[in-house]
């Protein structure tokens, strides 16, 4: 399998090759946001609104890019299409190079890092037996500026995910202060109830999902009615069915919370449904 | 004035040059820790009290340094000794490298990268004027798994350091989600009533300084009382003295709190005689 590449400042170099400066504000402070997509045949799925939301971060924020984004489109397309395999995608846009939290002159610019490498979908068993969930010790606290935007300050999501591990699980679940549902460490939640389609609302704290807009998308042009809204814990392990959304798990059944069965079957008949509407999707692309 | 030099990997490099893996996690999800200090007369400050701190943070996050502490303080003290000016020092700690929140195949071990840099201290109208702090709109989570440890997860600090910047301030105070003061963006802050000495205790979800710890013992030689307690906003503003502590700020009177004196004189009596303790400290080292 071709070695991924990585793209920094101008310049391509293969993944193992490839370095960014030791004083770049990613590094010091993940003081940078990024976006994970993945490519079907060869074409990145959804690039326009992964990028649309990333430069709409960056402008909160006041990150500067580098790059437009059709030049980072650009770049996207390249070294996909130079991979000649299906790829991962991560962009990250830091705020540049500078020490000190708000130093007096801040870099002109950001520093945009594109790594394109071969992807490695998760295993077919996890879409079989349905995703074991951990209800997470740790708080997502839905009053963070950050909440909202997918910046590099993810090291609460990597520990929880650490613990979920540690406890047999394949994900944690993060509920917010008000102790609903926030989403998964690295994915968002929906739960099926007599056959509607429920998802915690942006006010719960979850990161505003490209893959969750595109379900509920899917799921109001094939007739199933959705709700976001508070989702507790309790209302997830009685739903009918559960799955949880992202780029690169796409739609994934969850099986059990916290060790208790989700429903009767895996995936459910809701999730089949939405499955294969997201599978054409893709196969359009 | 020389350039910096960073350490990375065994290897040293000018700081324009150096450069570290685009893979690494602390750049990716801000998985790492770190700490700063400075020299004096060519001697680091504390140095052994920030290598415990930073072992002690990377037990409890998992992260295995690649180099024992006495080899990093080795480190340290050849770069500062090579550079021929005061230093400033900042040794990060990453997980290492890996794409995805919780890899199945961890870095066997970190990544350490330690910049030795000339000083630029913090300019001297700053401490005869006093700082100029605004309260932060941003809550600082005490619940936070992340509280208590100097992560490079630091956007937040960031963010309310711009705020603060934007008002014309020169800090932001951060107060947790009861409303009372945790700390500033980047240094721990300490009032002074009736001739006591008060800061959050680390329950408010301050970081756990060594200036601040360094700062209580100073005070507790010279006679004077010390607290850790719950410092309100009011408390503060109403306060005799204020200041903030850190390793690169030292001793930092605290004028005016969003834009209202604090007490009569800047700096405060008791200030006055810390900043002269701690001055005799770090002549001595």
């Amino acid at each position: 399998m071709s070695e991924g590449r990585v793209y920094i400042d101008g310049s391509v170099s293969a993944e193992s090759e490839a370095r960014i400066p030791a004083g770049d504000r990613g590094f010091l402070y993940g003081d940078a946001l990024f976006e994970t997509l993945r490519t079907y045949g060869g074409e990145p799925f959804l690039l326009d609104r992964h990028l649309e939301r990333l430069m709409g971060s960056c402008q909160e924020l006041e990150i500067t890019p580098r790059e437009s984004p059709a030049e980072i489109a650009e770049i996207v397309l390249q070294l996909v299409a130079e991979l000649k395999a299906e790829a991962y995608v991560r962009i990250a846009i830091s705020r540049g190079s500078g020490y000190g939290p708000w130093p007096k002159e801040l870099p002109e610019h950001g520093r945009t890092v594109i790594a394109v490498r071969p992807l490695v979908p998760p295993a077919a068993e996890l879409y079989a037996r349905g995703m074991r969930v951990a209800t997470s010790q740790l708080m997502r606290f839905e009053g963070s500026p950050l909440v909202g935007h997918k910046t590099a300050n993810y090291l609460e999501a990597v520990l929880a995910r650490g613990d979920a591990a540690e406890h047999g699980a394949d994900e944690a679940l993060l509920l917010n202060t008000a102790g609903r549902i926030s989403e998964l460490s690295a994915a968002n939640v929906f739960a099926v109830v007599y056959g509607r389609l429920l998802t915690p609302d942006l006010e719960e704290g979850p990161l505003p999902g490209i893959t969750r807009q595109f379900v509920l998308e899917l799921a109001e042009k094939a007739g199933i009615k959705t709700h976001c809204g508070q989702l507790t814990p309790e209302a997830l392990g009685d739903a009918d069915e559960a799955f949880a959304t992202s780029s690169l798990l796409e739609i994934c059944p969850i099986a059990e919370l916290d060790g208790q069965k989700i429903g009767e079957a895996v995936p459910g008949q809701v999730t089949q449904k939405l499955q294969a509407a997201y599978r054409a999707a893709t196969a359009q692309s």
